[in-house]
């Protein structure tokens, strides 16, 4: 009769021949990077958080420890990094986003992280966002070319502008430092050094939510598929910060007739081919797109082309129409990703997944009723439409 | 020369030879529920998640499937649950707190969570907070009995005070419901049929937060340390919602002076021995607890005599003051814990730890400003210096 005793040493001894053949085919696999490596990440975060603390501030380069691997598998995940601008005294409201993104994607893989702000960042800001990232987090201040009024810009009537909205109520209307934010998002993150290493980035801001499980690579999606551009929430600009955009992209358009894709996403910025803007765009505060495409030369002479009119400081452009129109006009419409699957929000608009089947599978917490897609101010329909997709089982219903 | 292949295969050799020792110590650890176990979780709460969606609604008893095991190291963790008072309709607001527990602990220990209502559950919340829940999740409607005015009570006089509440602006001060709440927390949540199951419980409320990594079994940590109740945040009660508690409880130390403990907590809820009530209580939405002390003789006639009196419908006694009242006369000072690892947020208090470097290492998310702890309406300053504890540095500073 078998002894307890002998019972566990013949339990060991089978559990122990089957994780052997696991471990084998584990560790010959040539792509998994699910396999969680928790004591090698609790090492590095240490001694990344080591670093930190007595680092003295370097706010123009790098903020991490030599040595350290840029990924746990190279080769095997794609060349990607977080960005963030940020200032000091976002640190709690951007410590709740990267919480958000680590629990639901990052803790799996270990993405980098980049905070980019036209101030130094301080030693409370790095330390608890280094703490926080699991991945390595990098910290850059942007240079002042990328954060100034160019030359060409006339300071008076650039002020008149900024009076004459503010009298409107517009939003940000009188603010400076938006439009140096709108015009960095437009045409200078991916360009600062820290960005120059990767080819992928997702866009995070403070205080956003993710509400449901992301257990596969986003950024190896984008890479496997020919995604260059991928979004969560669309919706219509105002109107008032953009009126003479859609002028610029026409006169680019004149000039540069060889950047527009074929297959292109006009259908989704325009209702009458390239007549008029119908205001729709990406929401950018979410994004995950190939740093290339902006780094492209469509894209800069695209770019060059709006800078030169002067419309972020003489209008107030947001990055949100910029990326967007650029993305529909310059890459083939098959090349924008709609991440059905990322629950996000951030203040005031939700997206939730439509069917409940794929809430419960990805274990979303967010309420379906909030979702934005299919209510009336929202983008996301003509999406759907240009491209043929099918909407979800219950759309109706969300409606308003 | 070794070759490529000659490498990796003595690579693997060595790499095996290591894995199996650890593997070896980990199967005949008596202790050690940090082994992840993700197949195995991810298999049952998938069969959970079907039998939740295919199996009708029970709400009187257990919604789990048959033969599912309590616990993945049964024997090697506390016999415990996490337990929920909640409406259908709270069901975002709980799906928010069961995600934030579940990341910053449960994740990592998969202990059940009881979920009780007066009315029965619906489909729709058991099927999203089931997804969420990492071990077995249980829907229990509360008896009439639980939830109900006890015979003994005066309608009329109980009619009168809510209205006399009300004209007086007192929170909750006209309603029924909340009376019922704060006596079935007082007397019966650990009565009920599925908490029977269990010794140790970890009270959550919906659209909670948590704010730090919590890496050991917080249930586990109470028994090895013969600790019975726990807490987080403590403040004074409004005296108007308790004018005649203390008679009550002065009253139950006459006649049971034998359930008083031995160096108890007397010196927290009075500054004068026992004549006057100081208002201090434990916030009882965040409680870990032993179950047996509540079911236990000394609090079942502390709470039968505090119920004969009728100030849970004569005036409006919460549960906080209750139980906290309970936990300091007849338990041990020594066997209440104040969890400083845990951040926490109920609106509108936060605690987050004082020191920097816990904070950090625990990854807390908190801003050490809204630090409720040592501000003039904290009792926690009493506590710790009832205990004799050393407050920690930095604690002036965040006195107001």
């Amino acid at each position: 009769m078998p002894t307890p005793q002998n019972t566990r040493t013949l339990r060991f001894a089978l559990l122990a021949f089957f994780s052997l053949i696991v471990f084998y085919k584990v560790y010959t696999s040539a792509y998994d990077t699910k396999v969680p490596l928790p004591d090698v990440a609790e090492i590095q975060r240490a001694q990344r958080l080591a670093a930190a603390a007595n680092t003295p501030a370097k706010d123009t380069t790098v903020n991490t420890p030599a040595g350290f691997p840029q990924a746990v598998f190279p080769g095997e995940r794609a060349n990607a990094t977080f960005v963030t601008l940020a200032r000091n005294n976002d640190i709690w409201e951007i410590a709740k986003s990267i919480r958000m993104v680590e629990d639901r994607f990052n803790r799996k893989f270990h993405y980098d992280w980049v905070f980019l702000n036209d101030q130094p960042f301080d030693d409370d800001f790095k330390k608890v966002t280094t703490a926080l990232v699991s991945g390595t987090a990098k910290y850059g201040e942007i240079p002042k070319k990328h954060w100034s009024f160019p030359d060409h810009i006339d300071q008076d009537k650039a002020k008149q502008v900024r009076e004459d909205m503010h009298k409107k109520g517009i939003i940000y209307g009188d603010s400076i430092s938006y439009r140096h934010m709108c015009r960095f998002e437009s045409g200078f993150f991916f360009q600062q050094e820290l960005m120059l290493d990767y080819e992928y980035y997702w866009r995070v801001e403070p205080s956003i939510e993710l509400y449901c499980d992301i257990d596969y690579d986003v950024f190896k999606y984008m890479k496997d598929n020919k995604k260059n551009y991928g979004f969560t929430l669309s919706l219509y600009e105002y109107v008032e910060t953009i009126p003479t955009l859609w002028n610029s992209v026409k006169t680019f358009m004149k000039e540069h007739p060889e950047h527009i894709a074929k297959n292109n996403g006009m259908q989704f910025v325009s209702d009458d081919a390239g007549v008029n803007y119908n205001r729709c765009h990406f929401w950018s505060n979410f994004e995950v797109g190939n740093l290339n495409f902006w780094r492209g030369k469509a894209y800069t002479e695209f770019f060059n082309r709006l800078d030169q009119d002067g419309g972020f400081f003489y209008e107030r452009w947001g990055d949100a129409p910029v990326h967007s129109i650029a993305a529909a006009l310059l890459l083939p419409k098959d090349e924008i990703h709609f991440f059905n699957d990322i629950g996000y929000y951030h203040v005031p608009f939700t997206h939730c997944p439509t069917s409940e089947e794929d809430r419960l599978k990805l274990k979303c917490t967010c309420d379906p009723k909030k979702n934005f897609d299919w209510k009336g101010y929202s983008c996301t329909s003509r999406f759907f439409e240009m491209n043929g997709l099918v909407k979800p089982a219950g759309y109706e219903k969300q409606m308003d």
